[in-house]
């Protein structure tokens, strides 16, 4: 067989946006698993836990009391990894190089109800959520220049309890990986006279191969490049460079997609499937950022079942992500997922 | 307080090696956890087990049968994530840029004894593991640019199969992690007139603050920019550009140390301790690579005891790596184990 086939050749896909490769090893999928198996979590939670720091009327670990909130309540992390009482300090040497960093961690509720997760609240609760993160976008780019919301999304992505929340994270320095988004971005720019995500979204509707859900403003694709074996790319389908810059209808849309590609994730196994989602978008100053484009990324540890997850060890973190099944084949299994919730299926 | 305090401000520090920093958060080692432990395995195992397939005289899952070995025993990777029968193909375009990619899987069985790991071995079966290591890239450097020597430890890690094994994959192509340390070995070169690795060696000696085994020719240091809590780099004391140019005193002091650190691994929670461990040097090609520096690495992910690992999640997979402990402590912490693995203490 001298032609190339994407399903049964090994081969490397580049990822534009962080510069380096995955490796793409199909017919590895054939491999029967005899490693760790995750547990699955399909106790029935209550929608109120005495035992919960998260929920309302409960008190924290530092002593504070949660308000009878409804919707979503924001409070600053009691183990924050970073803050603000942190005096200047850095050190130049080419082999020992440091400086000080400030900065403050939040939680975000999603919902006062702690038997839910993001796929089973409606529209309106996740469009509630959206603005939630859009609010604390422009609260905190008054001090900061970078604002990173992210969800770790069950045990097995870190995650220490159930009730639906994620994480707000802001710091004066652009993390490592941003700083690599933003040269590659930028450099596209340059060279191709357009926006690379914008670019790229277009492509993708038109090819069709990897798109899992899309409507007037968002896409939802596998992309090309990859690592995860069902992570995905929420992509808007207009000009936008920040999660601030979001009209009230793009907060709704963007909440449908959201909904749609949680929902199939669920469904895929039939379990509260687990990830870790965040957001990317310009820095918070007052450099030309016309090269960026505000985009969300779904990172999902799992391969195979609800209890078999993709490793990323040893040749993953020596050399590079290997994956098993194309990122065409895991978006057809994510398009085949029906867009009502297994739990709710009577 | 105007004093910087490493162990308790917040601060990023830079790795040369990939150019990227990990953001180091002392204060959060405070945190109580509550998500998910990893079970720990105190199953005491045969010296032979009939259904794992890499003990003597076993048949494969492909029908092979393993033959009779003593020592190490080399074959090739039954569900290999490279081959060789791949044809030609590449797509240059700047959004789905791919290429195939030729190369071979082996696993390599550190001993016969299904019921021993690395540090429970002689220091002369390391050596032989070191040997058979050396044999194996001299042997497929003959074909391919780049052989990457790794053993993923541990369920945690991954690894399917407690017989003591590691992997050797062998392609074409620079992998993107070893293309980035390429890149930044040769800069610090051009910029320094002195090879990376070898200058930071030394003043680790010096500085002795995060050196953990040392011996005439080797030192494992936690490094400056450790990611993982107990994360070490193994360094040659001398200019050895490959793992191909070691002598047979070399080798023998390299088990010596790698018997020395996973001793103390094993001891620091009394468990069999899970890791990545693996191993880069200059590739196989005829270009000047008096910039690199042969090197081993460990990555193991536990952070406070046998069951409570590190999660690179959330914030981590969007922005950048993240540690709790700095990397003096961890040095402290794994100086102070004993050299005498816990289960021969009687
Ligand atoms: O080759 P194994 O042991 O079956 O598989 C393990 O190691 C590989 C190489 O690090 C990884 O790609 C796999 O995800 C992991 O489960
Ligand atoms: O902040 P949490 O939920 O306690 O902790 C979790 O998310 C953090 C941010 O992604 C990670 O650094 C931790 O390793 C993980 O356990």
């Amino acid at each position: 067989n001298n032609q190339f086939d994407p399903t049964e050749h090994p081969h490397r896909r580049f990822n534009p946006l962080l510069g380096e490769s995955v490796l793409v090893s199909p017919h590895r999928a054939k491999r029967p698993w005899q490693g760790q198996e995750e547990s699955v979590d399909h106790e029935v939670k209550p929608a109120y836990d005495e035992n919960c720091f998260l929920c309302k009327g409960n008190t924290r670990i530092n002593g504070e009391v949660n308000p009878d909130y409804e919707g979503t309540f924001v409070f600053t992390n009691d183990f924050a990894a970073l803050r603000e009482d942190v005096p200047k300090a850095s050190k130049r040497d080419p082999l020992f190089s440091m400086q000080t960093e400030r900065g403050t961690a939040r939680v975000i509720c999603f919902s006062p109800d702690h038997s839910k997760t993001l796929p089973e609240l409606s529209i309106s609760e996740i469009t509630n959520v959206v603005d939630t993160w859009q609010q604390q976008c422009a609260e905190l780019s008054q001090t900061y220049r970078w604002v990173q919301v992210f969800e770790n999304k069950g045990a097995v992505m870190g995650c220490s309890n159930p009730h639906p929340h994620g994480q707000i994270w802001a710091q004066h320095q652009l993390p490592s990986l941003v700083e690599r988004k933003h040269v590659n971005l930028q450099k596209y720019t340059q060279q191709h006279g357009s926006n690379l995500l914008l670019d790229y979204a277009k492509r993708e509707v038109e090819l069709d191969e990897r798109v899992v859900c899309v409507n007037d403003d968002w896409l939802v694709v596998v992309p090309y490049w990859a690592a995860w074996p069902f992570e995905t790319l929420l992509l808007p389908r207009f000009s936008i460079t920040r999660m601030t810059d979001l009209t009230a209808s793009q907060q709704a849309s963007l909440a449908e997609v959201i909904k749609q590609i949680t929902v199939k994730y669920d469904n895929l196994f039939q379990c509260s499937f687990a990830y870790s989602m965040g957001w990317h978008g310009a820095p918070y100053d007052d450099q030309d950022d016309s090269f960026w484009q505000l985009h969300g990324q779904f990172f999902p540890p799992l391969l195979r079942s609800a209890t078999v997850k993709k490793f990323m060890v040893g040749y993953e973190m020596m050399a590079e992500a290997q994956r098993d099944i194309t990122p065409e084949q895991a978006a057809t299994i994510l398009k085949q997922q029906s867009l009502m919730h297994y739990k709710e299926v009577k």
